[in-house]
């Protein structure tokens, strides 16, 4: 059993013995931070087997350990089984840190033997791949193990070595954004970057972030899954602007594109800092494209109507098809993809969809495997998040969907959850305070009800870029960086029943100004998702007129939207969803 | 003019120059991180003049400049004049901060005249009283003096030599607070502390702060302005607690007291940690001291059937008296205080009362004085923030009083206030969570009508103690720590409008268990201040069923609670204050 597992960690202690290290880390992320690795760089999956979005692994000369949190303690105690390695529960109070661990288990006595001997130094070393840890990870582990005199070693990445069959860093071709896309010209974003680092008195910045590299020069890429970025670096000093990038990506028309806009070009690397300058700037390119331009705005209006077309067809395809039978998670994700690939500047998905029917709608991040593949019946609850790259704009919107009778439990939670969303919606709030000021208006229904959830309540979305873009977010715990005119974020409250049911409703919002008083400048959210949120699990009693009012003109206003670009029937279909719903007698 | 001023700053040269000093920083602390400051640390005031409540002055040899903040501008520029102090605007952006000022004006190549001609060594040294800085702060002032190549010295205190009477550190008795008020002897506390240094493989701890000494020991006094605490230090082992006090303070049943508790006793200064051990503790006595047990919960309650007998005596007289004519803040502060100390327990004021007329509300710590006292009349708002210290209890309360007719802006005012105060109170939130994460709630309403404040929405209170109590506050700002179950915090949301007039409505709240469901456990705010609210200037069209609904039950509590300690007029009265309002037709 996991004869490959344990074949690689006796090829790993090798190589270590041979090159002098007492232990080595493998951690889950890769050169440039981003939310999906590319395979190349999962090295901790290669080295043992493990295979969640989290995890570290250590191996020293005699032990072997896995770090992962508790999303995965059971895939890991699974996947861990008849491997060295043993599986250490993050987040869990008795569980040390990986550093304190190393530090730990260096330094306990060792059984004399043999093997023993060969050791002439007393100092121990340990490695890591500096190319895959932020420079700040590295500081700290260099501190903690400098205190246990332990050495970190960074220069060397055994899987280079060891890893036949590894798979190569993506080359796919990188693609101009137009102008008429972006709004802004690659010079006039760069001269705004330099412009930062003056007033930062910095001479130069080492951008790492794919996003980040891809919105400063308007450019486009496919190397990485729903993120529509290239691999490469970029080293921006007050005269110079060099992307490290491997040449096969570049077709002459974009490195001719470069060229007139003064990029350099250098084969992939990470760049030294060395003759850049002598001091590196905080990275303004964050808040910079969390601020769309109008040229953004209008493609995330567009892009927004024609993803509201393909959820339009799909709602009114769905019910019909649940009751004929047949349809299940897996499918009915199949026609959604379809419905929005057949849209006009279609890219691709913008995440892979969450399709959970039921049960499945409680667990947070599912994703329906063939063994998992729940058959949709005409009951119950059927959580759907999704989104789509269209080279306008991103979208990301979840509904769930009754797909026939509810228990009274599922319309309360629906309806909390609902009017958590509506009271984000509505809030007025002063510029630039930070989400999690404003974060428990989308939580009180439901705390009033001894109810919460554990995930964010928004982030931002990119413009033809990542789904999950910062600085900014509307999260319980604290984030500072402001909310500000401009920015996307979605608005996304839910609740989780574990094996009952989930409910998500989620738009993604544009922030917008909302008027100046005597006391400061205001903002509020203003929805760009158009497509019709259900309204037959609302319990009304529990719903304000002024919330019902909010639907009805949400509803006008996707109605008004999408019915010219639908066809009757689905225009029919649109307007019985958006009808207006009468404010209800006895609200509160 | 200002003779003395100048004569002090040259003398202070001459002890500088014989020091070797370059420059002396004289704060606004002292040596406690108290609130208030007792007049024998005042050396800031002394050298410079200036009496406001945040400042630093600097003097060089050929300098001098005050820092002070936006609420002490115009006062500043007036006591500063004709002094050889120039004004530092704090936290203007073009305002140098303390530190890099000294190194500027430092390193400044100086005139060659014979005076330099003196100086032998190179390097600068500047000078501040070690004992009213933090050892936080002395070391970041090491850092930033360190880089520019100048030292500190800390052990000198000019103000010692120079400050011809200057006023001793207050030799007040210190009393025993009884077993009967505190609810948990000083021996248990220890213990606890003990147990959460151990928990923190810590040997020691130097207590500075008076409210936790007068906390831990079960000890109160009279050294400080409205807080019954009593100057001195302790430092706590593992083994030994030592208080460090002025042996005048302590006759000889506290002696016998300590002595029985095992609190050994050593003539008040610093103590040195040196022999203490080599781990210092986090302080954990914040939280412990905030966390009130039973027994001061039931002294709270006590305190706020007297504190609301006062009030209500207070209410009913008022406005008949302002009818009358010839009643000022100052005379309404007289006569609340004096019906306060007609209450049993009575021990003082735990603030300066804010009795603020018309637009003086609108100033946040209004304090009225001869010059600016105006008087009362029969329309507008009065804006009240007061409170007592009682032996078994703290209160702190805002009512802001319609006089007579009011503005249609002082009534939405008023009411935008009331709804955010009783939102805040409606609110049952998660267990453990800050108060930066619920400050939203009381500001939502008023964040619609685009008004906002500037101060926090609650702080703690202590019991018979500081009435600004941490470490929790709701806060729009980020403070980390957790509302717990047992802490008390005030719910006082406002709105100021310059020149016009002030709102604020505060209600003294505890911190209780609301259930605990598969989503955790849940906390509330509920009242523990005994006065009804004013409501003549409500706009009953803005309110919500469950608002009224929340009055009409708060109300009812207070009639409840008082009725049986007043006389017939008083309860005639009450009753008609706290008679329910109807939910009004027409609501949200």
């Amino acid at each position: 059993m996991h004869k490959d597992i344990i074949e690689k960690v006796q090829a790993l202690r090798h190589f270590m013995k041979q090159e002098g290290f007492a232990a080595f880390i493998f951690p889950s992320t890769d050169p440039h931070q981003g939310e999906y690795v590319p395979a190349h760089w999962m090295t901790r999956q290669w080295i043992s087997g493990f295979d969640g979005s989290a995890g570290t692994a250590v191996v020293t000369t005699d032990d072997a350990a896995l770090w992962t949190d508790s999303r995965y303690f059971i895939a890991a105690e699974e996947q861990l089984r008849n491997t060295p390695f043993r599986l250490m529960k993050d987040g869990l109070p008795e569980t040390p840190s990986v550093t304190d661990w190393i530090c730990e288990t260096l330094q306990a006595p060792k059984s004399k033997n043999a093997e023993d001997l060969d050791e002439t130094a007393n100092e121990k070393t340990v490695g890591i791949d500096g190319n895959v840890f932020t420079e700040a990870d590295i500081k700290a582990m260099e501190a903690a193990f400098g205190k246990a005199g332990i050495k970190l070693r960074t220069d060397l990445d055994p899987a280079e070595i060891l890893w036949t069959n590894r798979p190569p860093i993506p080359k796919n071709k990188v693609e101009i954004q137009p102008l008429e896309y972006a709004g802004e010209t690659a010079q006039s974003k760069i001269a705004r970057v330099r412009q930062a680092l003056r007033e930062q008195r910095a001479d130069h910045i080492l951008v790492s972030m794919l996003d980040e590299i891809a919105w400063l020069l308007n450019l486009r890429g496919s190397d990485v899954h729903c993120n529509p970025v290239f691999v490469s670096y970029i080293l921006l000093t007050l005269h110079d602007v060099t992307l490290f990038i491997d040449n096969e990506k570049l077709d002459d028309a974009t490195k001719e594109y470069l060229q007139s806009i003064g990029v350099g070009i250098c084969p992939y690397k990470k760049p030294s800092t060395e003759n850049a300058g002598t001091k590196a700037a905080l990275n303004p390119i964050p808040e910079m494209k969390a601020i769309k331009n109008e040229t953004e705005i209008r493609g995330f209006r567009k892009a927004m109507l024609r993803d509201g077309v393909a959820m339009v067809k799909f709602l009114r395809w769905l019910k019909p098809a649940v009751e004929a039978g047949n349809e299940t998670e897996i499918s009915i994700d199949r026609k959604l993809t379809e419905l929005r690939s057949e849209q006009a500047l279609y890219r691709g998905l913008s995440f892979d969809t969450i399709a959970a029917y039921g049960s499945h709608g409680a667990i947070v991040h599912y994703e329906a495997t063939p063994e998992t593949d729940a058959t949709l019946e005409p009951k119950g609850l059927l959580l759907l998040d999704s989104g789509a790259q269209y080279q306008d704009g991103t979208t990301d919107i979840t509904r769930t969907i009754a797909l026939g009778p509810l228990t009274d439990e599922e319309r309360l939670d629906y309806t909390l959850v609902l009017k958590g969303h509506i009271r984000l919606a509505l809030t007025r709030f002063p510029d630039g305070i930070s989400g999690t000021q404003i974060d428990a208006l989308a939580r009180y229904a439901m705390w009033q009800h001894g109810i919460n959830y554990g995930h964010g309540t928004g982030h931002g979305v990119g413009s033809y870029l990542c789904v999950h873009e910062g600085p900014h977010q509307i999260r319980h715990s604290w984030k500072p960086a402001p909310l500000r005119a401009g920015m996307t974020v979605t608005n996304e409250p839910g609740i989780y029943r574990a094996g009952k049911h989930g409910v998500r409703i989620e738009n993604t919002m544009l922030i917008v100004p909302d008027g100046t008083t005597e006391f400061g400048s205001f903002l509020r959210l203003e929805p760009l998702t158009l497509c019709p949120i259900e309204l037959a699990p609302v319990i009304w009693e529990m719903m304000t007129c002024e919330e019902a009012d909010y639907l009805n003109a949400y509803h006008k206003y996707v109605y008004d939207s999408l019915s010219p670009l639908l066809d009757e029937e689905d225009r029919q279909w649109l307007q019985a969803q958006c009808s207006p719903a009468s404010c209800p007698t006895g609200l509160k």
